[in-house]
């Protein structure tokens, strides 16, 4: 393995501890954690789905940004039925608000309390976004807590996003040409499918999916949920469409507008 | 993708939910959720080194029983000095107590509330049992709290083990021809490194690895750490004498254990 | 006090538990919970703003559809500075995850086990909603654990949604004739503004009232906040054009839509 | 508005952030933070009475004082028996005491990290007391852990009280001329009815009081309870005798009391 | 051991499982658990104080009706300056809320899942009540959401009080002869130091005791604690006039009321 | 009572808070934390058998270092099958892993931010182990958090040990002359009997120990128990052989072991 950071691995996982630590020592070090799911995603996705995407995403900013990626949160909070067809459905296994919060305090304590300058939590599912803004604002504290500075005496960060929301105007476009739908019924539909025929056709069966009209959904949340309200396929809205090149664009153009954001904001490389 | 079990993937994550609610329909499934650790593991070994080997044994065992895998709990209970070498150290990031049992009763729970019969948890980080033994007791009580039976109306189960536990005297004789030094300080040592020669040899690095003698730690564990205690190296043993052939008769010797325990704990093929 | 039901308070803290138990008796009993907060709106509105609008509204909304109101939940989530100009701000005082969650969930299991028929939570706080949700979704479970059922064995239900979720189209076209900002940015802008002009005028002070452009946030949240990413007043929009008219639309238009709402979808009057 | 201190809205929620944060400034702030319960309080008044009246002091305090109100605590510990009918009356909701305690504790650092010099607890539900005083020292320990001292260095004070520990031995005397029976059974007895009918007449409905002898209660407490114990209309001593002259009496006494403690005790003017 | 019920200890950690799973299993089986507290009693009384009174009545009321006598809980709330001197003080080892209601909730429910007909928590530290009172509420709970009934399908039952609120008034009349000064300053006092005379003598120094008047403390809680307002010794009043005879009047006067009442409303012999 | 250290009582509850006081500030203060369960141990032994002798143990060592003793923690964590039997058999009285924690951690912190120097926690029940870690693990960070060093500024620090791994091999030769069969099935054995045959013979009835091979337990913990695989004794081990004077050798050689530890540990006399 080389011994020059950049030729090292990007995810933290496959690095070892003295490397870690040097690297960190340097100051300035960007680590990114990926928050994903456990959850159906439709007969044509692997239920993976959510943790795939942000951690391979994760991979390819931190390959443009020299940050390194932790291990994703791979369990997201409850489906929700407006944006995840709900937590009914099998194959749907979910954090409650307090496992979520507690999970992601300590990791991101962890990295902030070690000499992380910034810790970048990229989401890759809906429903987590505000248990992660918890647990980032308690681990803050935490570290302030425990008296710890971050370089130079500086408060270390926290950055906490979805990558949806660098999808640009011009690629939406391109990927919806009849209109874009709307992020909340994007479950399982031309986004996630294009970009996991893009990244992992090989978990991907389009002989499966089933074209569908969106799911009609009423403007509250519903608890018990009225399990007819979502389509038979646990999508919202049907891949139709979907294919590796917007996969590629959006893999693409998302990477980079991540990339430029995190270099603008954290002065990295 | 074929649609005989035995031909799906192993790992939950890449499978879809409708197969997934299929498999577990038919009854009698069994989930396995590995469970490791962010750990420094010395500086030949990667820091994920507990969670990849949880859920690669994981992994053979399902092959081998027809469970499937579901995704590792990658981060594990803070490390003591006496079996890891201790949390102060670069590297080590762990989740508290709270964070781990709240984490792992979720995702038993969430199993054994869709219908499946059995949820083992592989352990492959020493701390963690515990915790995760009050997990499955918790999981075990919310799933009768919300009135859900197991299949027949018998109840759902959790088995918990630590893969090391199947090292058989026969494998130990062989790993460790000069007598082994007991399971707690193999941290960072010959099974962990042989056992990752074998299985992911891309991540090891021996020339880095260091030749020193066994930690001789006291019988109390004291916090805060007195951290010269802990080798510079970050290990309690060192890898002296790791072999990925080694790896490989710990790797197949304790699987097939394994495999057979469940086979006839479990009744499943 | 009159002793028909339509005559009597819609806000619970009035009513007579006497009473309350009849009516509850009677069965479909629908009780409204307000959700706001205490948090700075600039230097022309009130602290108290969204909990006098959540409560306002939901008194409209009981008014026409027989429901009642309870108390609300005063203090709401951790401002955040892409939606309130964040917590740091003096003025705002602010619930963390754990505490609204068990507040929420303790009321709402309480009058889920006396026999209501529906709970509505009508959130007047953008970033409570996660955590209202968390916290209904828990209260079902407590009811159930206590094996308790609604009317005729049915399960209660359980309603969360946003007031402004319910603005038209046509409304927002008329409020804001040079085109809509964006809900997440309508801090202390004019939609709030022009509601309290119209329901709570004393309380407004529009001569303090600052114009400014509104706010331009990153896609990402970052703690700790940047302070100086909020304008100086607090607000994320400036509420240039507020005015009674265009709060009266707005509430006589929303509590329409939602008294329509709740009636399909509860079958109450 | 004018902008002298004492001519603004006692009740914070009316009042806007900048002239909060002006006032904080100046040093030397005290805010009332009244606690009540929504609790059954018979057939005669409401079942928000507690939040009432200890809401309606807490203002006529902070107006002699210069104190400001913050929203009260509108739900309270769950209701006992002994002094407050049980919790199991229908039009009683409690929380527990996690929820009150997290509540109440994030209430209560919110204002004391903000400069506030300090808080008075002003509780009106005898249940409340225990759990509002470990909210208060929990409190005090979360500024202190984030290293907020109150102005001059000084550490920021929290006052916690009951109403009626103000009610002097000739209003006593005044008030129930045969004896006083005590302030664990004067639940929807002389007291709340004679400050209720002095405060807010339009909520009282004495033709419905019903005259029946005190409750005779267990010295210890009985879960879960034994419900014949409380008489039926949920009071525990009648409202016979009370009128709105002794709830004038009662009111202008305790609340002079109060504020003539809270200006010996804080230094406040 | 002799094998009939009577003549087996009280004291039921010094019981063998069988004989304690037999006794249950006979029906009707009262368990007390003694509740006190760690904390400074001044300088001529033992910290331990509160738990030894406790248990110590304990197995008194049991050897008298045939109840058995767990483990204290010897380590209680908080002390607060106006009933214990104030929890600032060297020598007071306190629970937070969470804790103690945490670990009496864990007994409470062990013993009544079990099939223990009756709990009766007996307390002798003034500022547990409340939170034991939540204990026994939760722990109910707990028993009802594993779908345990007591015998007969009966529910089980937990009795709460303190052992000071079953002195007569003739005995505080002999005790205090010139007059009761209120059990809120009864902390290290008279009643206390004659019951420790009669029941542990070898603990108690009178030469160690000191004369001083009792403490004026004001009606409000203050947080942090004043310091100067609790006296030197940390005792609330003096325990002037102590002897054993008066702590044989109460000891004896309380285990009877005690035991009458227990057998009146449990039905034990 | 003798003024010099030396000759008090061992057993802090036993001690006035004023020579406590004094004690503490000569600095180097030492407590001894015992920690044990309520725990069926067979028809022999007595349900308090572990915190008996883990808090005889403690006075033991206490006297020979100068040291003292706090109250023990007499419940414990679940019994697990595979050291204690299993949570299921009556007169096992448990704590989940939260309460064990909570009070733990509590107790610690206590003695921590008075000016205790050391905290060793000397635990008697097997599964109780790790929750204690974590219970010392945060209430030094609570220490921490509240500003609070020892003495000369040095951290204060915990100790934290099982008396068992205390037993030499020599003992060990001497006690189980056929071979050692292993901790883990030591519950109601031989050890444990011995013991008390030597500390508390009273409240051993050896006429009604049964002989029985060991268990013979899987290498996993399964949940729910399959109770069979318990002896019906509920001893993993038969007491046959165990007479007052391997008792005696056990107690003498562990708490020489132990004393001389702490004080090479803790520079205590």
């Amino acid at each position: 393995m080389p011994d020059t950071a950049a030729q090292q691995p990007v995810r933290l996982a496959h690095l070892d501890a003295h490397r870690y630590r040097d690297w960190v020592a340097r100051g300035g070090a960007t680590v990114i954690v990926p928050a994903g799911a456990f959850e159906q995603h439709g007969p044509h996705l692997p239920m993976g789905t959510d943790a795939l995407l942000s951690t391979t995403i994760a991979e390819a900013v931190a390959a443009r940004t020299g940050a390194k990626v932790a291990e994703p949160l791979a369990y997201g909070y409850k489906s929700q039925q407006k944006s995840g067809g709900g937590d009914h459905l099998p194959g749907t296994i979910s954090l409650d608000a307090a496992a979520l919060i507690a999970q992601a305090r300590c990791v991101l304590a962890g990295f902030l309390s070690q000499g992380v300058a910034n810790v970048v939590v990229l989401n890759g599912h809906f429903e987590n976004y505000q248990f992660l803004y918890e647990a980032a604002d308690l681990a803050l504290g935490d570290v302030r807590a425990a008296g710890i500075a971050g370089e130079g005496g500086s408060t270390p960060s926290v950055l906490l996003l979805s990558y949806w929301d660098y999808v640009s105007e011009a690629t939406l476009a391109e990927v919806y040409p009849k209109g874009f739908p709307g992020w909340d019924i994007e479950h399982g539909g031309v986004l996630e499918t294009s970009l996991m025929l893009h990244l992992r056709p090989e978990l991907v069966e389009m002989e499966r999916a089933v074209s569908h009209p969106p799911a009609s959904l009423p403007r509250f949340d519903r608890l018990p949920v009225v399990a007819e309200r979502t389509p038979e396929t646990g999508c919202l809205s049907a891949p139709d469409g979907s294919d590796a090149r917007k996969g590629e664009l959006l893999f693409e153009q998302v990477t980079e507008a991540l990339a430029t954001d995190l270099r603008r904001e954290l002065g990295t490389p």
